[in-house]
C-alpha cells in the first residue's frame, strides 16, 4: 500500500438525534447523515465521545451504525466506534459492523481504569490480531488510558489491520512524534487530530485531516478549512481556523461536553431531542444563553437559519 | 430513623472468579462469599471498582448480584453496583435488585463524561427520586465526576432514599466537611472510605466504616483494625493500619489496579482465573513478583495458604 | 537519643507585619510574638510559606529572624526557614541561624524546577553534610520538588542533623509511610503536619504536632486541639477539628494564599499592613467578605476582637 | 508603532558557564556569547528559566546582563530576565537593566504562590505603570502562575510598555486566542514560543518567534527552522522541525530541567562547569547517556565537535 491509500479529510464524530421518549429518532438522524454528506463531509464517525457512546446500550450502538451505514449508501467511509466492555464483547462488534460493510472501526484505549502502556498494547494487540475489519486507534488521555508514541509505533508494525490513529491530545509535538515513528514503515497509516483548535497546525505538521465535532456544527466551515490548508492558502486557513476556534471553544467550554455541541446541531435545524444526561437548571440556563452565541457565530459566517 | 439505623462495617467490594472460557464462576464464586462472610466481612458491595463492573456485560452484572444475594441468604447486607449506560437503565437495575432483596444499591457518579457538580446533582436526584430501593452515593474523583460537598448536602436533605456515601478520595479533612454537612438533618447517614491507607483515621474522624479491596484479600485483619478503631485500642489500631497500609500498596502500585488485588484472593485459596483486561508480558512478570510480596506479607500476618 | 527527644507541638509558621512603607515593622512583629507565645503556641517557623519568604531579600529574611529570636528570648524554640537560592547561599544562612541560637533550620525541597527525588535526595544530603545545626526538612509538594518516602528513609539514615520533617502534603497515609520508614532507626525523628484540615488524624496516627497557620490567628484553638488529641478527648478533638477546618478553609480557599490569613492576624489586633503581592480590586472586595466571615467564626469561639 | 516593529526571530535563553568555584566564568560566558551571535540568533535572554535565574543571588543576576550587554555590544537585541522577589525588587532590576541599554527586560508571572488571574493582572500591571523599559510577559503555567487570554489582552491594552509575551505552555490553540485578542489593538505586540517542539506550527499559525532552549545549543537548526517556514519551505521546515524535536526531547526527558541543556552547550565547545544544584550519582550517569545521544544527533546534522 501507499500513502494514496491513506483515510484523509474532516470526519464528523457525529450525535444521535432522540425522540420525545428518549429513544433513537431514525428519521432525524438519517436526515442528519444527509446533510452532513451534502456539507461536504468526507466521513462520518458514529458511536465516538462526541456521540455519547456510553450513554447508549450495546444494542442501540449497533442500531446507529445500521442505521448510519444504510443511509450513507457507500456515499462516504464510516468509522464505526466499536468500544464494548470487554475485547471479546469488542471483537463481536467489529463483526456486526464489518458485515454491515463499515470503512473501519474506532477503538478508544481502555478507559474508566487507566491503564500501564504495556497493557493498552496488549489490549490493542489482542483486538488488533483478531478484528476482521480496519482499525482506527483513538487516543484521548483527558478521558481514558493514553496511547504513548511507543505504543503506537509497536501496534503499528505489527498489526496491519491498525491503519490510522485519531489523537485527540491537541499536542501537536506529539503528532510529530507518532508520525516520525510510524510511517517510515507504514506510510498509509492515517493520522487524524481530534482537537478543532488546532487542526490547520495539526495537517501542515503532517496530519491527514481530522475527526472533529465541529464538523457536525458548520461542515461548511471545517471543509474550507481543510482545503485552504492543503491548499497551501494560509492567510484563509488562518482566519477560519481562528473561527472555528470561537465556534468550538464556545461548545466545549459553556456546558459539560458535548451537550454544547447538541445545542449547535439543534440550531442547524434538527431535533436533537433532550440528552439522556439529566442536566440542571443552572445547565439548562447556561445552553440558553449558548444558542444565542452559538446563533450569532453562526449567522456571522452566513450559515444562520 | 436514628444513628442506630446506620449502616455500619467494613464491606468488601468483592471480585468475580471467572472459569476457562472466561465467564462467571459460579460455584467459586459462591465459595469466595461464604469464605468472606465467615472471616468476618460486615456487608458485600459487588458491582463495584474493585469487582470490575465495567469489564461485564448489563446482564453479567445482573447475574452476579443474584448468585451472591442468594448465596448470602441475608446473613450480610448487600450493596449492589447498580450503574448501567444511563439513568433509565440505571433505575432498572434499581428494580431489579431492589426485588432480589439487596440492602441498597451504590452508584458511582458519571465517569467517562466528567460533569460539573450541577448536573452531577441532577443526575443522582433523578435516581434518588425514582430508586425503590436505598442508594449509597459513591464519590471516586480519580475515575469518576467528583460528588462535592454542597451536592452531598443538597441530596441528602431532598432525598431520603439516599442513605450513604463511599468515598474513596482518602482525603480526610473532605470526609470531616460532608459528615458536618449531613449529619445535623440526617443522623443515620452513614459515611464509607474507600480507601484502605486511611481507615483507622477516617473512623477516628466520624465515618462509620470502610468499602475496601483488602477486606477480600484479608477480612480478618481489616475487621480486626474495625475493632480495633471503633474500641479506643488505638496503639493496636495503628499496628493494624500499617499493615494494611503495605498490603495496599503491593497490591494497587505493583500493578495496573485491580489485577493486585486479584493476586491476593487468589492467595487465599481462590481460583481466580484470568481477568479480561489482556494483561502483557511484561505486567505477567510484575504479577509473579507481587505474588511473591503478597505471600510473603500475608504469611506474616499468620494468613499464609 | 530518644523519643523524649522529638520536636513536639504546634508550631506557627508566622506572617510578618509590614509598615506603610512596606518594611519590616518591628514593634509589631515584636508584640505578635509575645501575644502568640503567650496564647501557647509551642514554637515558631518564620521564613516558611505562610511567612512569604519569597517575597523578602536575603537580608530581610535574616532580619526577621534575629527580630524573633531575640524577642522569643528562649521560652520556645524557633524554626529558621533557611531555602536561599542555592546550597552554598542557603548553608551560609545556616551558619548564621545556627550563630543566632535556632533550635533547627526549616529547607523546602528545591521549588520552581520539579526536581526528581535522586536530586531532591542529593541537595538535602550536601546540606545536611555541611550544617552547623538541626535541620527539618520541609516537604509540599503541591508547590515544590516532592521529598519521598525512600527519600526521606535515606536521608534520616544518613544525616544525624536531619531531625525531621514538616510535611504540608495532607496525606495521611503517606505520613505513616514515613514514620514505618524512618522511626525504627530514628526514634527521636519528629513529623509534624503543615496542613491543618487533618491535625487531629495526623496527631493519632503517630505524628509529632503540626507547622499550621490557623495557629497564627487562633493559637487558642490549636492548642486546645493539640491537648485533647494527645490527652485522648476524641469527642472534643472532632469538635475543634471540625471548627478549625471551618477557619482554615474560610482563610484558605477564599483568597490567593496566603492573604486570608493576614486577613485573620489583623483580626487579632495586629497592624499587618499591605502585603507585597499587589492585589486587584476583586480580591480586596473578597478580602473584605472574609473579614467577615472569619470575625464571626473567630467571635463564635469566644476569640473576637 | 505598526507589525514593522515587532520583535522577531529565535531567540536564545542562554545558559550561564561556571568556573570551578562554582562562580560566574565571564570569560567563558563572553565567548559563549559571540559564538551565538556568530551562528545567527536574532537576540539574547539571559536570567530566564533556561538560564537558572533563581539559583543565582540579585547581583549575580545583574552581573550576568551586564557581561552580556557589554559582549554583544548592539549586534542582538538583549531581553533581560527581571523577575525578582517582589514587584519593588523587580522595578528596581528594571531600571538597572534599562540604563545597561537592553531592548526589553522578561517578567515571569509570580512563582512558588500560584496566583488568581486579577491577581497576575494587578501584578503586571504595577510593573507596567512604573517601568521605565519595554517589558515582554513570560507565561510558563508549569512552574508559574498562568496569565490566561483575558490578563493578557488587559494588559496589552493599558500598558504600552508591555510589547510581547512569551507562551511556554506549547499550546497552539491558547496562541491563536491570544493574538486574536491583542492584535487588533496592538499591531506591533509580539508573541514568542517558548516550546521548542512546535516552533514551526506555533509560526504559522502566526507567531512572531521563538525563545527556544535548543537555540543555545543548535542554533544554526533554529535558525534554518524559522527561515524555511517564514520562507514558506514547508517540507524542508517539517524535517527540521522534527529533527529539532529529536534534540529537545533528548535534552528535555534524560534529565531533570535544564541539565540537558549544559551538556549540550558543553558538547559545542563551551566549559559549563558544573551546575549549582547538586546532582544524584544516578543523574550522573544520565548526563553521561545523554552526551552520547546528544553527540550523536548534532554530529548526523553535521553539528559535531
Amino acid at each position: 500500500m501507499t500513502d494514496q491509500d491513506r483515510l484523509r479529510g474532516v470526519f464528523t464524530p457525529n450525535m444521535v438525534p432522540l425522540d420525545q421518549q428518549g429513544n433513537i429518532n431514525e428519521a432525524e438522524l438519517r436526515r442528519y447523515v444527509d446533510w452532513l454528506i451534502a456539507a461536504g463531509v468526507h466521513g462520518l464517525y458514529p458511536n465516538g465521545s462526541t456521540g455519547e457512546f456510553t450513554r447508549f446500550t450495546p444494542d442501540e450502538r449497533r442500531r446507529t451504525i445500521a442505521i448510519i451505514v444504510d443511509q450513507a449508501a457507500g456515499r462516504v467511509p464510516i468509522l464505526a466506534g466499536a468500544a464494548e466492555a470487554n475485547v471479546r464483547e469488542t471483537l463481536a462488534a467489529c463483526e456486526y459492523y464489518c458485515a454491515l460493510g463499515v470503512r473501519a472501526v474506532a477503538i478508544i484505549a481502555p478507559y474508566y481504569y487507566k491503564l500501564s502502556p504495556d497493557n493498552v498494547y496488549a489490549y490493542f494487540k489482542e483486538i488488533g490480531r483478531n478484528t476482521p475489519v480496519d482499525v482506527v486507534l483513538y487516543n484521548f488521555p483527558l478521558l481514558a488510558s493514553a496511547v504513548d508514541v511507543p505504543t503506537i509505533r509497536r501496534l503499528s508494525e505489527e498489526c496491519e489491520r491498525i491503519v490510522a490513529i485519531k489523537d485527540s491530545s491537541g499536542d501537536l509535538a506529539q503528532m510529530v512524534r507518532m508520525i516520525e515513528a510510524v510511517r517510515p514503515n507504514r506510510p498509509e497509516f492515517s493520522f487524524f487530530t481530534g482537537w478543532d483548535a488546532v487542526l490547520m497546525p495539526m495537517l501542515l505538521a503532517g496530519a491527514d485531516g481530522g475527526i472533529n465535532p465541529t464538523s457536525g456544527v458548520a461542515p461548511e466551515l471545517t471543509r474550507k478549512l481543510y482545503e485552504a490548508t492543503t491548499g497551501g492558502r494560509l492567510e484563509e486557513a488562518r482566519r477560519l481556523q481562528a473561527t472555528i476556534i470561537r465556534l468550538f471553544d464556545a461548545a466545549l467550554y459553556s456546558a459539560d461536553f458535548p451537550e454544547g455541541f447538541r445545542v449547535g446541531v439543534q440550531l442547524r435545524g434538527f431535533q436533537m431531542g433532550a440528552g439522556r444526561q439529566p442536566l440542571s437548571e443552572e445547565h439548562r440556563s447556561k445552553l440558553a444563553d449558548l444558542t444565542s452565541t452559538l446563533g450569532e457565530l453562526l449567522t456571522a459566517e452566513g450559515l444562520g437559519g
